[in-house]
């Protein structure tokens, strides 16, 4: 396993987790001046300065990203809804393109509505047709542009709102069906928040191997978690193990980023440069 | 399928549903006035009026138990800790053994001391291995007791806290493990809450089977979600496809109860007899 106690090479930053400090220019700054190396942006913090002013940015800093977030969202009540869908999703391809990412991120969707608190349908299994169809007609257009999907399983708490695609078991069966040859071009994004607990995580991870591993986030769960989507907590503060989750991951050939997503009102409130040195810190002591 | 519409024979209310607004002994009897026949109690609201009691109030009004809520809780720091579980479970057993319940349903427990804040371990491996230790132990005493054990999966989000047991796959094989035979010792306890999201729920109800199914238990989920614990719907007010896993139950056999579970500080806040009037009227409008 890789020793990260000596330096932060290997630490990216997802730029949602100080979203609400400041616009992506000034995070990205920051992240220079502390010789972070990698981080993964949001499309709404990347349009919000403008695509080619970050790309720009990056080229200037040396940055480079681990991830870019997010595609997705396919399932939808009409068709369409479902068309529209696939167009943004097209649009994301391209957008991760220009800022040369190494991989889309894919927040896959759920019930369509869910998210707003009604949904169009109540059958999971639809949206999950709908999904598998989603990630079909998207990685067509995605291997053209060279850019490799990641599928990211959600946490079954967010099944009905986010995305139906709560295991890595059933994502790496979308990626068998999808991309039967492995190819490189599809492939999972595995956020210990989502997956820690599941019995069959080392056993997926190892199936998943090295071309199908291609992004891993870190954070950790509270005791208690007091809310369901903005109450991640900082790595060591809650249960997850992380290192032996990056050692499922390190066993399985993964060699990349360490990605630090945190969504949480406590950590949103503190000052964008103490939230990236205790990212730093952390990432040395308990990743 | 069966035919819930006409009347509520098939209900059970699990007195959680309304702990807040009476005891055990005027739960009973709102319950018997309204014909329910069947009702699964908690060891705490069985204890504030005593055993006996209701026991005999049980048979007076000619109320059965669909299930006893509840054995586990089995991790533990120490040496002394799992031995006190053992104890606790085998006194759990022999009240449901009193009270005539057709199985005791275990919430198996987490990682110890989780549930108050400070996790004596992280190691979700080790919890689990207490866990499948402490099932096959309560199950040999309960065998000869002749009470079935019912192993009810938590919801994922519930893994640190309360479960470490999250999906059916999960219980089946703990099944399998200790009760190949398929003898009826041993189960496990479907709850929608806990498992309308997982992707092999189809499939692993039918792997259950009528001799695995010892209880059914019902609620909704709803949009959005604010508590891990306390935030369960009424059946009809969330996106649960309750008539469809219904389905899947009965057509792997199961003909028991329907049992309303609800945790919601809404419905605690509802007078006793409105709460049990909705479960009946839901019961035959939407499950």
């Amino acid at each position: 396993m890789r020793d990260f106690s000596g330096d932060h090479a290997a630490l990216s930053i997802n730029t949602a987790t100080v979203r609400k400090q400041a616009k992506l220019d000034a995070i990205v700054e920051v992240c220079a001046r502390r010789d972070i190396r990698m981080i993964c942006p949001w499309r709404d913090q990347v349009q919000a300065v403008g695509l080619a002013a970050i790309a720009g940015q990056l080229r200037d800093t040396g940055i480079a990203l681990s991830g870019y977030c997010r595609g997705g969202f396919f399932p939808a009540a009409d068709a369409a809804g479902l068309a529209t869908a696939l167009e943004d999703n097209r649009r994301a391809v391209d957008e991760a393109k220009t800022l040369a990412s190494p991989c889309l991120v894919l927040v896959v969707g759920a019930l369509p509505g869910a998210l707003t608190g009604k949904a169009a349908y109540k059958d999971i299994e639809l949206a999950r047709t709908q999904v598998f169809d989603g990630i079909a007609a998207t990685l067509e257009y995605a291997r053209k542009a060279g850019m490799p999907l990641a599928i990211e399983p959600l946490h079954p708490m967010q099944a009905a709102e986010r995305a139906c695609v709560n295991t890595l078991e059933q994502a790496l069966d979308i990626c068998d069906a999808l991309d039967p040859e492995r190819s490189g071009a599809l492939g999972v994004a595995v956020d210990v928040y989502h997956v820690w607990w599941d019995p069959k995580l080392a056993a997926q991870i190892a199936r998943a191997g090295r071309q199908r591993l291609l992004a891993f986030h870190v954070c950790d769960w509270l005791l208690p978690t007091r809310d369901l989507l903005n109450d991640r907590g900082m790595m060591g503060d809650g249960i997850i193990e992380l290192r032996k989750i990056r050692g499922f991951m390190e066993g399985a050939g993964y060699g990349g980023a360490a990605e630090v997503e945190i969504f949480s009102e406590d950590w949103w409130a503190r000052p964008l440069d103490d939230v990236i040195a205790t990212c730093i810190e952390r990432h040395r002591s308990v990743v």
